[in-house]
C-alpha cells in the first residue's frame, strides 16, 4: 500500500535555503508558508527579510540562520544517517504535507519507505493501565499485520506498547527533540529497533532537547501523517486530548476506546466518544472507518493567496494594526473590517510575523503579540 | 413530576370480563386488542369467541376462562393487596401503555403513585463485577435523586443494585412471575422493602412460576414503562441486549455503559454504543437525553383497524391462509397479494389466531403456527 507517488525533489541549493529559512528568528512553519508564497522561492524570501521585517516595525534586524550554519546542520544529519525532505518530496508522508502548518523540513531517519505507507495513530497515557497496554498491543499487532503503519510518541506506557508490537511490520516514532536527544532516555533502545523496519521523524534540529511546549507541537505530526488516531487511555485534560483535538482541525479521524466510568484513565476516551469520536474494539473498527479514506484521492488545495509587491498604503497598514489585539481574529474579518485589498493584508501581516509582532492561529486567525 | 392523567376507569363487570378474556387460551396482548377492536367490548368479545375460533378452524373449542375463575383471582389478589389496572386507568404506567403488546391488565402492588411518574430502566449483568455494581448504584442514586424511579427486573447483580440504591426515591420491580412467586427467591427482601415507596407489577396471575421464556416477555415491561433503558454490563448475546432491542422496537432511549474492551462484560454494551446507544458516564448523560421527551405531549395513536362483521367470503379466506407460513409476513403485504379488503384479513387473522393456528410478532408481522 503507497498512499500518494511523490511529485518534487529539492535542488541542493534551495533545501539548504529553506533550511536557513525555517531556523532564523520568527519563522515557523506558517510563516515559511506565507512567505514562499510572497516571494516564490527560499533565496528571493532570505533577500527580503530584513527589508519585510523592518517595514512591519521590527525594533532590531531577526536573526537570520547563516549559510554556514544551516551547512553545518545539514553535515550533521548526514553523519547521523537523517534526512531532510520538504513536502511533496520522496519520504515526507503524504497526508502531513496537507496540513496548514507541515514542517518545511522534516528530519527523517530509519527505513524511509515506512513514511509513503498509510498510518494510523495510538496515543494514551503514559501510566497506563495493564489493560490499556494489552489492548494497545493486539490493536497495534493487528493494524500493523494489516498493513498499516503505526505512528505514535516513543513515550512511556501506551505509546510504546503500541511501537513494540509494531516493530516488525514498521513503525513510526514522531519526536519532540532532535534525532540526537532521545526522550524519555530509556527509550533509545526501543528507537534504534524501530529503525531497522520502521521510521524516526522530528521537526527540531540535532541537538534539540525537547522542552514542555515542544509536546503539543509534536503531537501534531502523529496526526497530520496518519489517516486517524486511536486514543487508548486518556483522563481529562492528558496530552493524548490534545493530539484528538490536533486531529479534529486536520480533518483525521478520531478513535477512542472506551473503558469503565469508574476508572480516570477512561474519562478522556469516554468524552470523546460522546462529542462523535468512533468507538473502537477491535482493528476491524478502525479499518472499515479508514478504507473509504484512502479510496479517495489525496488533493492538495493550493490556497490562492496574493500577496502585494508593492510598498503598503500607511493608512491601509495603520487600520489593519489598529484592528488586531491579543485575541485571535480572522483574516477574511480583518480583510472586511479593513477595507483593503485581501493582498495588502496578507503583506502587512507577513511583515508582523517577520517582526514577532504576530502569531498564526489554526483555522486562519491572527492575533498581536502583546 | 407526573408522566399523564389517567383517562379512564372500568367498571367492575368490564374488569371481571377483561381478566377472563386475557386468562382464556390463544389470548395474548395482541389478540386482546384484535378482539377489543372487532368487538367493542369484553362481554362481546366473550360471546363470540366459540364462533370466531370455529371459523378460524379450531379443532376443539379452547378453553375459555370462567367466570367463578376470574372472581378467585380477583378475590385472591385483593387479599394480597394486588389491584389489577387497565391501560389509561390510574397506576397504569401511562408510558407502557402506548405499546402495541401493553399487557391488558396489569397486577400491581405497592406505593402505586410511583408508576404514574416518569422511570428510566436500569438493566444488566447477574455476575456483573465490582466495577458495574458501584456504578449502578450511584446512577440509580443520582437518576432518583432527580425525581425519576428506576425500574428493573429484580435480579442478581445490577438489577438488585439498581433496587436497593433507589429505594427511598421509589423503585419499580417488573416480575416474570406472579406476586407470590418471587424470583429469586432470596429477593423477597428486597422486594417487601422496595414496597414502601416503590411497586412491583407483574401481567402473570398470582401463583404463576417464572419459566424461561417469561423473561424476555417481562423484559418489554421494563423498557415499556420507561423512557429509556441503561445497559450497565452487559455480555454478547445476553438478556439485557434483549431489553435493549426491545426499548428500540419501542422508541425508548437506550443507553450504555462503556467499558474496556478486553473485558467481557462490556462487549454487549460497548457494540450497542457503536450501534447508536447514547453512552453513558452520569446521571447527566440520561437526563439531558430524556428532558425532551418529557416534554413532548404522550400521544396514544389509536389505529383505525377495520374489521368485517358479516361472515368472509370463503375464497378471500383460502386465499389470505395460503399466503400465510411459518415465516413472518407484514399484514399490509397479505392485503396487497390477497386482494382481500384490510377489513377482512384482520378478522381472518383474528379467527386464525383465536383458533391457536397463528402467531402475531412486533411491527404488524404475522405467522402461521405450524
Amino acid at each position: 500500500m503507497h498512499d500518494r507517488p511523490p511529485s518534487v525533489t529539492l535542488s541542493d541549493t534551495e533545501r539548504l535555503n529553506r533550511l536557513r529559512l525555517i531556523r532564523s528568528d520568527n519563522i515557523g512553519p506558517r510563516t515559511f508558508l506565507a512567505l514562499m508564497r510572497h516571494c516564490g522561492d527560499a533565496a528571493t524570501a532570505l533577500e527580503r527579510l530584513p527589508e519585510l521585517a523592518r517595514r512591519g516595525g521590527a525594533a532590531r534586524s531577526a536573526r537570520i540562520c547563516t549559510e554556514e550554519s544551516a551547512r553545518a546542520e545539514l553535515d550533521a544529519c548526514s553523519k547521523f544517517g537523517v534526512s531532510l525532505v520538504a513536502p511533496g518530496e520522496m519520504y515526507y508522508p503524504p497526508r502531513l504535507a496537507m496540513i496548514d502548518d507541515a514542517p518545511p523540513l522534516l528530519a527523517v531517519r530509519g527505513a524511509l519507505e515506512v513514511l509513503m505507507r498509510p498510518m494510523i495513530g495510538i496515543v494514551g497515557s503514559r501510566n497506563a493501565s495493564g489493560a490499556g497496554l494489552k489492548f494497545a498491543q493486539s490493536l497495534a499487532r493487528d493494524l500493523s499485520d494489516a498493513g498499516f503503519v503505526v505512528i505514535s510518541g516513543l513515550a512511556r506506557g501506551i505509546d510504546q506498547a503500541a511501537h513494540r508490537a509494531s516493530l516488525a511490520g514498521g513503525t513510526v516514532a514522531a519526536l519532540a527533540g532532535g534525532h540526537d536527544r532521545i526522550y524519555p532516555p530509556e527509550h533509545e533502545e526501543l528507537l534504534l529497533s524501530l529503525l531497522d523496519a520502521g521510521a524516526a521523524v522530528s521537526e527540531m534540529p540535532l541537538g534539540h532537547v525537547a522542552r514542555a511546549h515542544d509536546f503539543p507541537r509534536r503531537n501534531r505530526l502523529i496526526s497530520g501523517a496518519a489517516l486517524g488516531i486511536v486514543v487508548v487511555e486518556a483522563a481529562q485534560r492528558s496530552g493524548s486530548l490534545i493530539t484528538a483535538r490536533m486531529a479534529n482541525e486536520q480533518g483525521r479521524e478520531v478513535f477512542a476506546v472506551p473503558g469503565s466510568p469508574i476508572d480516570p484513565r477512561a474519562a478522556g476516551t469516554n468524552d470523546l466518544i460522546k462529542q462523535g469520536a468512533t468507538l473502537v474494539t477491535d482493528a476491524g473498527d478502525i479499518i472499515n472507518a479508514v478504507q473509504p479514506i484512502m479510496a479517495r484521492p489525496m488533493v492538495l488545495e493550493e490556497p490562492d493567496d496574493q500577496y502585494s509587491e508593492a510598498d503598503t498604503d500607511p493608512g491601509d497598514r495603520a487600520r489593519i494594526i489598529a484592528l488586531l489585539g491579543p485575541s485571535p481574529v480572522l483574516l477574511d474579518d480583518l480583510i472586511r473590517l479593513s477595507g483593503a485589498s485581501p493582498a495588502t493584508v496578507r503583506t502587512v501581516l507577513l511583515e508582523l510575523e517577520l517582526a514577532g509582532r504576530l502569531e498564526r492561529h489554526g483555522g486562519g486567525m491572527v492575533s498581536l503579540i502583546a
